[in-house]
């Protein structure tokens, strides 16, 4: 369990965070369209977490379309896997990061425009 | 366990919420100085909790000096609560939230100037 919680954000439960590092890996190219993806197995093996939830995982890809499988084979990455992924995501940046940062600052008497700036010196800084 | 879910966000670990809980109600208002916070029992009880739980998430802010304890009468908001609360959440505000978010920006391709679009969006309409 240590370890597992060493590995993993505490953000989201664990089935998520394996879906969104699969899609991670599907944005940035590392798998490209039909491309075989880690087995569940070896999921669980790496990540030392219940071969289970490594399952939950990646059905939930297979449900949305951005993994499908290739009977005695394994999961590989479907075609418009990308434009899926991130058109799901986009979708919800703003209630899960946008609107989640702000309300926060107004907690902390943090105006939009402070908000505003924070972001641009981390632009300069790139 | 589904009554816990449902009242908490999955975003961290719930003795954190609690604590974060009484942060927001001292930010607020709800707790002045030297007023008595909710016992730990009444905590449990309301959240449906383990108690040790609540203890963890109230000794938190006690460990911090948000909270000191009364012998034998309970919790209650320490002078400066309110200065402390906002120095340690305005230092964790950029990796907390706006870094997380523009991570995520990043990995959907949005441009610091779509999120800074967004956010203003959202000023226009308060």
């Amino acid at each position: 369990m240590i370890i597992l919680k060493a590995s993993f954000d505490d953000g989201q439960p664990i089935f998520l965070q394996i879906a969104e590092m699969i899609e991670d890996d599907i944005l940035n190219q590392t798998y490209e369209i039909d491309d075989q993806v880690m087995s569940t197995t070896a999921f669980a093996k790496t990540f030392q977490i219940n071969p289970a939830t490594a399952v939950k995982g990646i059905n939930l890809l297979v449900e949305e379309g951005i993994l499908f499988k290739r009977r005695g084979l394994g999961m590989f990455v479907a075609e418009g896997a990308v434009e899926k992924i991130l058109k799901k995501r986009r979708d919800s940046f703003y209630s899960q990061y946008v609107q989640k940062m702000l309300n926060e600052a107004k907690k902390i008497n943090l105006t939009t425009d402070d908000v505003i700036k924070l972001i641009k010196n981390e632009k300069r800084s790139e």
